[in-house]
């Protein structure tokens, strides 16, 4: 026995090293397939440039379904569908205006800031956001740096427009960290200062840009109030006005026209590859179809978009056969409803369907840094072996915590331990939900890398499980 | 004593905690003095758009020069001064042109790329190349895939235009790696070609960018052959043309009006914080003041230069005193000589300088993934223990292995160990020596983050040596 342990043991680490080499070259295959022959960039000019914005309920996100749904098909799903579900359908309505009109000057400036009244700001109306009527909403501008300033001053606000001047902390060095932070005010300002009196609210764009592009994105009414037009201003107006502000009296118009239609019905684009051995336990991988109608949406979430169906060519492409099933879906209206990633989870468990793993891209097609992964101790342990792996490729590190959205209800239903790509994230909110998401600030290569990353990650998982 | 080891070993373990903490601590101050108070990009804006392409010997370079002298002195410096060497001065002379003249065709084509006679084409003179003259040189383009080809074809060069069609590897995931391949084309082409008695030399781009701005860089004549004429094509006119030449002959006129004048006087820009303790022992940081004529040198390199700037401002801002001399150097001449950093080197050798460290950034301002380092391994082991102080700020890897050009001569003299900031790469050659390397495709931030990431590099050499 003594004499048979060591050749045991030897004979288990020359099968570790073997697998490893295994892996490497298959991951290898995988890169060179979507390196040489990748269809995401084209893909993703497609869908930015033929179709756009597509937020929920609107005509293009009919486009973009049927782009979708053709594509999975295209690249070698052995099925493809849509799973339908009802979404929310608000609209802009027109175009979102703000202008001082009336100065009252305790100081006067000179030079450029100087000319302020009917000055016309750069501004967006948060989504979801009330029209303010045909004449706009008019008050004085009470700038507050937090919600305890307005609760503070919370007896100040009646009949206000608050102009939440929050920055994004710029110390962050994940910049999703610095949107966590401020990103209460997009979602909860309106209401806390309505609460209050306000006529309308201004807040600073989420974004630490070096550009004025204002920023929009959801926000939340509590219903116990009313509901108030809610603008984002560009970063420089935001400094601009604030400047202003220290020694002057602004009154504002803001005009918006958002409203809320019915609901409409919307899909899932779903495709399927079909496991060898274990066709009942699903890997889950997406991003979102739809997108803020201010911008293309090309790295929010096109750039997610196309990587899943990326995956999905490159291993057809190499001839590789999953021993679990594989679904690449592009959820529908992940930016004001989340509807899609709702539905996925509630016939995942009405069918009983086991998954084993879901994954997302959803935080810009950006030169891949980590792979995030939330599930057990025990789980985590064994993806983080990965990581040499992945590291040629550019996730250097397994991050301990990840997922995404459209995969939370997964999780929340049946217990899926969930994965994200983590690109590197300093420019992602220099455009995120503004009008520069457009095709052209992504990267080939960086946008291909993640798909690299993420196909390797779920290589993995279907070969070795969780 | 069984019992006092334990006790001391328990010690220095604390006081390694301790030191870490203390190190961690003062990193992010030098990160938040940058992140919030950089001054980086508002110079770098300054150097691109006020200056821009400053290549040795022209009027710019000049400009530069005084820029980045007085920059220096406004950023802190105990002392600054230029110091002076002979420069090449190539000019490029006048646009550069290529165009379709005669045209045998054994086969049509139609659509798009059918009318190719009196076709002009996208290029760029290489740097160093001589002048055609006002006629330009003529003759059939003679399509070559590899050096390999060249060799095997060589009868048939005579009188021809040598178009080398040596595609960029898409399969290395650092591109540098498929630039060092690809580069030898640029620098020993029109040589080689000249060499069995070719008129011209056309190469693709040294790129993997997906839209059709041509590459310079220098290109390096043998003097035992005639210096023929030498343009770069951009990557999709290089598709089409290698398309045509499948069924066609394609004759061509390229048009070059390069010359070179007169060595001229230019500098080196250093500016010094005197060190305390060691003032004799010299910390080298830098970049190059230098840049292609056809861009603005934003990436290549002045964010190196402003990285290096943004060092010394900071840590005097925080109030460091180093305790060796920290040099801040911007090299003149790196792109078609090298003469600074020889320069650099040969005064440092002349003086009998004790050099500890020299570090380069010049592989543009993306988002920092590695520093790299050349020294002992006893150095390097030292040095790679600090990963977990830079991690936080991006640089994951201490990769055994990094200088830069300019710092070459002295590694070479004075046997000094060299050091980089390697940014994430996959951008970097869409931009290199082309039109598009310009202000707007720098990020703040991440070009912030690299001078974060080099300072705390500076300070742990500083503060432990090597």
């Amino acid at each position: 026995m003594k004499r048979i342990l060591p050749v045991l043991t030897l004979l288990f680490a020359t099968a570790r090293v073997q697998a490893q080499q295994e892996d490497s070259l298959m991951i290898r295959r995988i890169a060179d397939e979507i390196l040489v022959n990748g269809k995401a960039y084209d893909n993703l000019r497609q869908l930015t440039k033929q179709i756009g914005g597509r937020l929920a309920g609107s005509p293009q996100m009919v486009k973009a379904e049927q782009w979708g749904l053709a594509l999975m098909q295209q690249s070698g799903a052995d099925k493809a569908w849509m799973q339908q579900c009802m979404v929310p359908h608000w609209v802009r309505g027109g175009k979102d205006e703000m202008w001082s009109t009336v100065i009252v000057s305790q100081k006067k400036l000179s030079g450029p800031d100087a000319r302020i009244e009917n000055k016309f700001y750069d501004v967006v109306a948060l989504g979801n956001s009330v029209g303010s009527g045909p004449n706009g909403v008019k008050g004085e501008v009470m700038l507050v740096n937090s919600f305890d300033e307005l609760e503070k001053r919370k007896d100040e606000v009646k009949g206000k427009i608050v102009f939440y001047n929050y920055r994004f902390n710029d110390k962050f060095i994940n910049t999703f960290h610095a949107y966590r932070d401020a990103g209460q005010y997009r979602g909860q300002g309106p209401s806390r200062a309505s609460k209050y009196g306000a006529v309308g609210v201004i807040i600073r764009s989420l974004s630490n840009a070096t550009d004025n592009s204002p920023h929009t994105g959801a926000t939340r009414y509590d219903s116990a109030y009313a509901k108030i037009p809610a603008v984002a201003v560009g970063l420089r107006h935001a400094d601009g006005l604030a400047e202003y502000l220290k020694n002057n009296k602004v009154y504002m118009t803001i005009k918006t026209n958002g409203k809320f239609l019915p609901d409409t019905i919307g899909h899932n684009i779903i495709g399927e590859l079909k496991g060898t051995e274990f066709p009942d336990e699903i890997i889950t991988v997406g991003g979102h179809l739809d997108s803020w109608d201010n911008c293309e949406g090309a790295h929010d979430d096109g750039a997610g978009c196309v990587q899943t169906i990326e995956i999905l060519r490159a291993l057809k492409a190499i001839g590789y056969q999953p021993k679990h099933t594989i679904r690449f879906v592009l959820f529908a209206n992940e930016e004001n409803g989340l509807r899609g990633g709702n539905k996925y989870a509630e016939e995942a468990k009405a069918n009983n369907e086991k998954h084993l793993l879901a994954m997302e891209s959803d935080a810009g097609g950006f030169t891949p840094r980590a792979i995030g992964f939330s599930g057990t101790e025990q789980q985590y342990a064994k993806v983080a072996a990965w990581k040499t792996l992945l590291a040629p490729y550019g996730c250097t590190e397994i991050a301990n915590g990840g997922g995404g959205a459209d995969i939370g209800p997964l999780n929340r239903a049946l217990k899926t331990p969930t994965a994200s790509l983590n690109p590197d994230p300093q420019r992602y909110f220099d455009i995120h939900h503004a009008r520069t998401d457009v095709f052209e600030a992504v990267n080939k290569r960086e946008l291909e890398l993640g798909a690299i990353n993420m196909a390797a990650f779920i290589y993995l998982v279907d070969k070795y499980g969780l």
